[in-house]
């Protein structure tokens, strides 16, 4: 009896917990990404069988083909062979019944609000906007549960809108070109997650991505062969407006700009100088020279050329990291400040970005740019960029001065995936920052955008770098900010990262492209044990000085195949500091399970082939057998001799060096383990 | 001595065997394919390293953008990262160094013969144009070996050319659209097996894919949706083109055009006929009406605008399996045959046929079609493409037939890969046929054609359909019929399908997909292993009568995951036949493992959580699993009790069964072994 009441006391103070941290108790049943504002369960259930339909109100619009991929993804998901493979305009009793108002005009600020209804055999959607319906959509795919018999959608009640309008993903296609099907997939993914905004770098020192028919040379000279033609970026646009997403095309200038510069050397700042394609990564100092008009001409013909093709109202300049060294260099130019009154290279960038801004508008662009822009003069409808926090020397970051200076903001310092660090680090960062922003100033925090910088990712990994990350960043821009739960997110975030998969997402299908490549074998398992501990070392520590790796350089290492987060790495820590604090038999076996996988790993490994590659990883491996035969000793009571600790320390010794650009996630653990 | 002396007379009568069977020794070393004409090895080995280079004696053509994407695949496939990225023009002492004579005009009989060779320190290639060099350079990475601590090219001199100017894939974009993404990585790894003809099939019953600007509604309502923009195909046209393929477009008619009709019902054999996209599959009746003059209107403006996207100068009309049954129907067509002396609907498809062939001489095209449009007064310029052998009733087959006529002809009988049988079926299949040609016949053999018929594949499969099966099949279009050794032929073709992947190809990815979301777990490994010895069911078992799968139903199941060739079920049926032959303790030990690997299975199995997707999979699993148990037991020599008789019985009643479209290709064999 007391044992009950207990029971029910910790039951109690669970729920309470959750209560607390702002997760509502069904997400622990139910794994939505990103979580709803408003859920109630109820005790339906709609059962998806042959006789499965989805009825819409209105042809127009983008529900018609999101509901056809909708029946798609169902029936590839479930196995079930439906009659009808396309929606039908208002029946009746249709399973999904979708209700919309009006079709969407795709800018900021559409209306994406929707609910989902489970009613006793139907699931209902209503939405104002074609939008808000085919985000409904998405939820429902998500509320698919299935039991050993059948699949079903749970019965809810969802009223749901998302925290802010602006929720995007930068991909950087100038450092590695991305081809359109990683596009495309990458923003079905997106949409899936309820993200709004593609923001496409399309050009930068690495390669000028757009094909240009008023200046050729810039896609001729400017991009090795690898760029998108004009019919190129209308079906990238239409595609992803069909998904309700923005796109926001970025040529950044002044700075970043070798190849632009390449192309055309007579706009650049330093004359006689030997513009080419850049190969490796970093801040280089080619820039527009901003004295000269001819750069005004050329940049007022590019958009003119380039901005029809791109219907959203915001256009990102870039703006950042120009250090002006070639500037300094010109004679000319340090002229021209002393004459202006211009008293720094930035007030000279202000200079040029006034005029660009004036060009923008002749073509019906606002103006967005990297926070370097925000300047005493840049008018107050340009959107600021903030890419620099803490890290950067900004106290406050750049976001929130932005906001307090009446611009409208968007930020992405803490959303940099290509930085490899856990899911974690992103998520608990909120857009509007550390609460203090009044009300008004919060207002214009328009929301966020993780940004995939690709120095250091090719087609073949990229998406293994945006997702599942991603998927929970997209949860910070959409939910309420009490929905923080990390155990919880990262529960939910197991089968959406599998069901990414549905939409061609590669993270796990190519780490093993990649260890094929490796062992040149189809068996690889022993590396696959290896990638549950294995991540990619943080922040800029892969590619020091930006010149370990051209941009030619293999992206197949081992590296490559290992994910920020390795999900044994995870469990384990876990598991060892409970088992530290608390030590019990059902921990200690599981951990020796581990060390049991990573003996058994190694031994596998043995039977591979021997290659090059292999033979970088092989001497790492033996050392974690080595202490992984050890550890189990230890967890079985064997006390550690003075030989065996220096065997320890050699072996630990070799771990903590990185392994082809990864390192060892458990090892801090195993050693505090040991030093017990 | 006596040892040594047995030993080099095995050694001998080995290479006697080899002789005999037409197969180089050396293709014991290298894993070429397809195997070329002459080899010769020398001593040389050419290391890749850092200073790896590649030099070109013309930028202009197709080699210089090979050669680029030729250092990413070396890089990337080895790990070593060059210093130079991109090729030099007229660099002596380079690694590679390619010289060719000219451009090649991608039409019919380009000249692809190449030579290849190793010397001290650096590898030749030589052709006389661009198309032969990049056929070398395929060769060039197939040749690259490894050893511990290095990757090299092997020291070989080669001098190869194709025996058949035709080696062509058809992809069925019908059945089942596919994206240009798919196309290109397919067109990759056609290339880089040394094929040369993508033939390209546009249109049928359940789909017209291409856009047209003068009959828009043949796009709006013949295609879902999915089809080719003009540019789209551009794209296709010219990613071929780079890689010395040619691109056969067909638009069939006058039959398999429910599509056609769909969108024109007024071109109909059967006035009032309710035409739709077809969702099934088989021989439908919807035709183009002979007699009306405006169907000849229509297909001369449609000729008009879609021929000039296609450079080459065939165009491929279909024709085939035109039953006729509306045009029995049509009162008018029976009084214009009985006018025009038609006897048949065969002649009433000739006189269509002449009309047809004289609009497309117009657009100076020439026409090819399948088998069907061979009758007495069809010009001999047209190219014959023979799908009908033995099977279908032709005792010599069409091709024979049409040879013998005075026709060139290109085999596709034998060749259908969407029947899913084993690769040694077509390998061994020649396109001259049985040797009962003239040379001057066997002069017009242009060579084969693999048929990808797409009723049953999505983008999500089609690669694993194709390959590997495919390359072996591109061997027998290229090499000397004499090479023909099935095990020699496996034995390469292991480490050329793990290298298909580097171009994208998702013959093993995909596999691990659909068993995740069959799963519904990243913990696939007990469904691969049965992957290892189901296959799909051969021939058209799958999908009886056209009816049971619609070109929407999913494509996601057990058997889209397995591949026709299982490798344990071939490895397997191998060892138990060699051990009921001669039993020995070695094969018993593979037997044995491999009956425990089945039993572990369907123990690791269990372990998931059920849905109704594995649901379908357990019993089966666990017959397997019983008689596994059985068959190790018999291996340990325990006699079979009658009991356990009954037993082996039952699992074996069940094992017969289809596992959703799947066989147990073991199954068999261990009956034979069981009653022995």
């Amino acid at each position: 009896m007391i044992k009950r009441i207990i029971n029910n006391l910790l039951t109690i103070l669970l729920f309470s917990v959750i209560m607390v941290n702002g997760q509502n108790k069904l997400s622990e049943t139910y794994n939505l990404m990103p979580w709803p504002k408003e859920i109630k369960e109820n005790n339906n259930k709609v059962y998806i069988n042959e006789d499965f339909t989805v009825s819409i109100n209105n042809k127009e619009g983008r529900v018609h083909g999101a509901a056809i991929k909708f029946i798609r993804r169902l029936t590839n998901r479930t196995g079930v062979f439906v009659k009808e493979g396309f929606p039908f305009l208002n029946k009746k009793n249709a399973t999904i019944k979708i209700t919309f108002n009006k079709v969407a005009d795709i800018q900021l600020n559409v209306d994406e609000s929707y609910e989902v209804l489970v009613t006793g055999k139907q699931v209902e959607i209503l939405a104002k906007t074609d939008v808000g319906a085919i985000r409904g959509l998405e939820t429902v795919l998500q509320l698919i549960r299935y039991n050993e018999n059948s699949f079903y959608v749970g019965g809810v009640t969802i009223k749901d809108s998302p925290r802010f309008i602006w929720r995007g993903l930068m991909i950087d296609v100038a450092r590695h070109y991305q081809p359109l099907s990683v596009l495309k997939r990458n923003l079905d993914a997106m949409a899936s997650m309820k993200m709004n905004v593609f923001h496409w770098h399309l050009s930068d020192d690495q390669g000028f991505r757009v094909e240009s028919k008023v200046f050729p040379k810039l896609h001729e000279l400017g991009s090795d062969g690898q760029y998108y033609t004009h019919e190129n970026i209308k079906d990238i646009v239409s595609y992803a407006n069909k998904l309700g997403i923005r796109v926001v095309p970025e040529i950044d200038v002044p700075g970043h700009a070798t190849a632009i510069l390449t192309a055309y050397p007579e706009l650049g700042s330093k004359k006689g100088y030997d513009y080419k394609i850049e190969r490796f990564s970093g801040v280089f100092h080619p820039t527009l020279n901003p004295i000269n008009p001819e750069v005004y001409v050329f940049l007022d013909k590019l958009f003119a050329e380039i901005t029809p093709l791109f219907p959203d109202n915001y256009f990102h300049i870039g703006g950042d990291e120009n250090e002006g060294k070639h500037w300094d260099e010109n004679h000319e130019v340090q002229k021209f400040k002393k004459k202006e009154g211009l008293n720094s290279n930035h007030d000279l960038q202000t200079f040029f970005n006034i005029k660009l801004q004036e060009i923008l508008k002749k073509y019906n662009k606002k103006l967005m740019g990297w926070d370097e822009i925000m300047t005493k003069d840049m008018p107050k409808t340009a959107i600021i960029h903030s890419w620099r926090g803490v890290n950067e020397g900004f106290k406050n970051g750049t976001l929130t001065e932005a906001v307090k200076n009446g611009y409208q903001a968007v930020l992405s310092n803490d959303y940099y995936i290509d930085r490899m660090q856990s899911v974690e680090h992103h998520y608990l960062f909120d857009p509007a920052g550390n609460g203090k922003l009044t009300k008004e100033e919060e207002k214009r925090v328009l929301g966020g955008e993780v940004t995939m910088w690709s120095e250091l990712v090719t087609s073949l990994t990229i998406d293994s770098r945006i997702w599942p990350r991603t998927a929970a960043i997209a949860e910070r821009f959409w939910s309420v900010k009490e929905v923080k739960n990390l155990e919880n997110m990262r529960k939910r975030l197991r089968p959406i990262s599998l069901q990414l998969e549905e939409l061609g997402i590669s993270h796990f299908k190519n780490r093993d492209v990649i260890l094929r490549n490796i062992t040149k074998s189809n068996d690889i398992s022993s590396l696959k044990v290896l990638t549950g501990v294995y991540e990619p070392v943080e922040i800029y520590t892969r590619n020091k000085g930006g010149t370990e790796y051209k941009s030619f350089s293999p992206f197949t290492l081992f590296a490559d195949a290992c994910f920020a987060d390795a999900i044994d790495g995870y469990n384990f820590k876990k598991t060892m500091n409970s088992y530290l604090k608390r030590p019990s038999v059902s921990k200690k076996k599981e951990l020796i399970n581990y060390f049991n996988k990573w003996i058994k790993g190694y031994n596998d490994f043995l039977k591979l082939q021997s290659n090059p590659n292999t033979g970088l990883i092989k001497n790492h491996y033996k050392k974690l057998k080595e202490l992984s035969l050890v550890c189990v000793e230890v967890l079985n009571g064997k006390k550690i001799t003075k030989k065996v600790k220096k065997e320890v320390n050699e072996c630990v010794k070799v771990l903590k060096e990185p392994l082809v650009d990864t390192e060892l996630v458990v090892l801090p653990v195993i050693e505090k383990f040991l030093n017990e």
